[in-house]
């Protein structure tokens, strides 16, 4: 057991009982105060922790951590350094902010230098995304979305339960939570008509993914086995890979999803490491047929994380749309990566990896207003009377989550955008 | 016209007259000599200038370029200048190694510090590359393909000819010429098969790609027209998009092609300016019917750049397997920019775009293996008298391009690689 992970432990920073952050978590982000330059951090309860203040205080002085290590304006480097190091720090920060160690709580001037208000700052993209992959692994969306537009009696593809199915997506389009999103527009072709339209798309929907982000780096030719995939996963975000439905539909065959997707794609700014998420490892679906030997895998590889949308209509309350859980994936991340790079694709640190749209097993627990609405056809019902079968403009779409055991809740945050209308 | 494009000009560096670099070409490009750092360089026949040196020495004295612009590992600094700065610095260099100029010519000991003979130096990735994307705008690769793969009587799907389609690659696999490619394993289903299997691909192919690389950044949600597109790109050059056919038609339906495309792709490492290649535009096919107004554009968009495909069997002779013409294109890199950025996709310096396999009108000038040899059914003899019908271990393939008008010949040099057995 990984000591920063004992659910005995307590913070000398207060945190309430529903907080994302307790001292078990210690995620990493980036985080801007006003005008200085942006700063890694962790954060405890609403107390954000300024790692680099901490570092130049002395605190991480028995590390062989590079100097500044802290002051840049990504996570990369520092999730670079490996995860002996990044472990080692979260370690030294579980410590430090532990229950009895005066080290910093008494250290007034110090604590000062360390310790902001979750309010007061701006959180920043946490990493520099060299690629961005998005999977498919979710047996029922992909079950779904065949039986939409395909054939109920033959939903999934031949290939779905032989390989995880991913393709490439836009890393440059990958925004933090709390940014804009601006209804794209777009080329479809309406039923019955002949010839294509242009506008903005009437089928702007979200899709709930978590996505995990690496951490080390192979070299093109070499694969990563799914026993060895844990070393070169960092951690993991929320992430909501915006969708515009209709233009889906007419541009992605046979090539896959282009401008339907790289309008925005939106990430949580706390990368929850995989080793604050190893006491909710749980295990998957029994994999029938038979998986190819490379993605054969062993131990509990599935997540127990609890996830939930909301949308809130411009001026009104939000509302839960969905409730689903991380564990439904057919796919685990295991699986995942080993089949990125079974041909010897080269991965980077900070190349992010979603997960795919998780939809549960029943209707409120999809993924997607695509499924939850059933295209359009079972709208859901707003608090304020409104309809939605899609994302309207000043909507806002907040997907959270959060893990919880023996009392210990470990939180993603949350990643939140809200809609402006097409330019 | 472009003074540094006269056809009148001479270099007072040895040009020979079949060489792609004449005074009139300055592409740019990354070397390193032995264990110096990369420098960024033009070339003149078989001469690299370094452009470090000729800073230094002062030869871009009335220029505004931030000192050691030219002293990093790639060009996305450089390029990130800004067009009026680029096109400065390439004037510059017309007007130093043009005849008459004695300013660099007669001073023999800054001669020494600024040119290396081309075989003393390696060629490095020319940029950081971002984002990639590899359009299908050739008409007759995408009508072979639907012809094999598909029905023969409706090869060109609906949207084809209304959407310069196009797809996300892999950014981190995109490697320089000369790099050796691995081949790459992978799942794929037999015919008649009832389950898939896993090993070396037996269809590694090809493809005959130009690549444009982005110089100028848009902001997420802002759209580039067809009008400002030109703007936007910096240059061009050769790209191979390597492929495992038999991945990629088990794994392709319906996100699109994944593993079959990213353990590697090779591009030239020169990058030809848009400038250059002013004198060689060429007006495209008439599209029929109408695209809608965001694609519509004017002037010659085209360019005619003769290309050609080398195989060489180890030990062997190499033979050239195709020639055809940039201009072949349906869609020109105006519309596909204008489209890539229709919904407010951002793009960044360095991006790379590649054309999608170029196919002529006859089967001697298509662009693929998959294509020349017709699904392997019309084997290619080589020299050595082996058949071709994907390419074998050892196997050495060289894409090689150039533009030729009032004798002279605007080159790309080549995109060569070398193929070793799969690990």
């Amino acid at each position: 057991m990984i000591e920063a992970n004992n659910s005995n432990l307590t913070s000398w920073i207060k945190v309430k009982a529903d907080s994302d952050f307790p001292i078990q978590n210690l995620p990493f982000g980036i985080y801007r105060e006003g005008s200085d330059s942006p700063k890694a951090a962790t954060i405890i309860g609403d107390q954000v922790v300024n790692l680099d203040a901490l570092q130049k205080l002395g605190f991480f002085s028995k590390m062989d951590l590079p100097s500044g290590i802290f002051a840049h304006t990504t996570l990369n480097g520092f999730i670079a350094l490996g995860k002996p190091l990044t472990n080692a720090v979260r370690n030294r920060l579980s410590e430090i902010f532990r229950d009895g160690n005066a080290e910093l709580r008494d250290n007034q001037e110090a604590k000062e230098a360390v310790l902001i208000d979750s309010d007061a700052v701006e959180m920043l993209m946490p990493v520099r995304v060299g690629d961005y992959t998005d999977f498919y692994s979710s047996e029922q969306h992909a079950t779904n979305v065949g039986t939409m537009f395909r054939d109920p009696d033959n939903a999934l593809l031949p290939n779905w339960k032989h390989i995880p199915v991913g393709y490439h997506g836009r890393a440059s389009s990958i925004v933090v939570s709390g940014t804009d999103v601006t209804r794209p527009k777009g080329q479809t072709m309406e039923p019955e008509a002949n010839k294509p339209s242009f506008g903005p798309t009437k089928r702007l929907d979200f899709e709930l993914e978590m996505a995990f982000i690496t951490g080390k780096v192979n070299e093109l030719g070499d694969s990563i086995s799914t026993d060895q995939a844990d070393e070169y996963i960092f951690g993991f975000a929320l992430f909501n890979d915006w969708s515009a439905r209709d233009v889906q539909k007419w541009e992605y065959v046979p090539l896959g999803p282009f401008l339907a997707k790289n309008f925005a794609s939106s990430v949580s700014p706390w990368i929850v490491t995989m080793e604050a998420l190893e006491p909710f490892r749980t295990a998957g679906p029994v994999q029938d047929p038979e998986v190819l030997p490379y993605l054969k895998y062993s131990g509990d590889s599935h997540f127990d994380i609890n996830l939930e949308v909301f949308i809130q209509p411009e001026g009104a309350d939000e509302t839960c749309v969905t409730r689903t859980n991380f564990k439904h994936m057919y796919w685990n991340v295991r699986q995942q990566l080993a089949h990125h790079t079974v041909n010897g694709c080269n991965i980077n640190v900070g190349d992010m990896y979603a997960s795919g749209t998780i939809s549960g097993p029943t209707p409120d627990s999809y993924g997607s207003m695509l499924e939850l609405a059933w295209k359009g056809t079972k709208p859901l019902l707003m608090p304020d009377g409104t309809e939605r079968k899609f994302i309207h403009d000043g909507d806002r779409v907040s997907i959270r989550g959060y893990a919880e055991r023996d009392s210990v809740r470990i939180g993603f945050g949350e990643v939140t955008n809200k809609i402006k209308p097409a330019k």
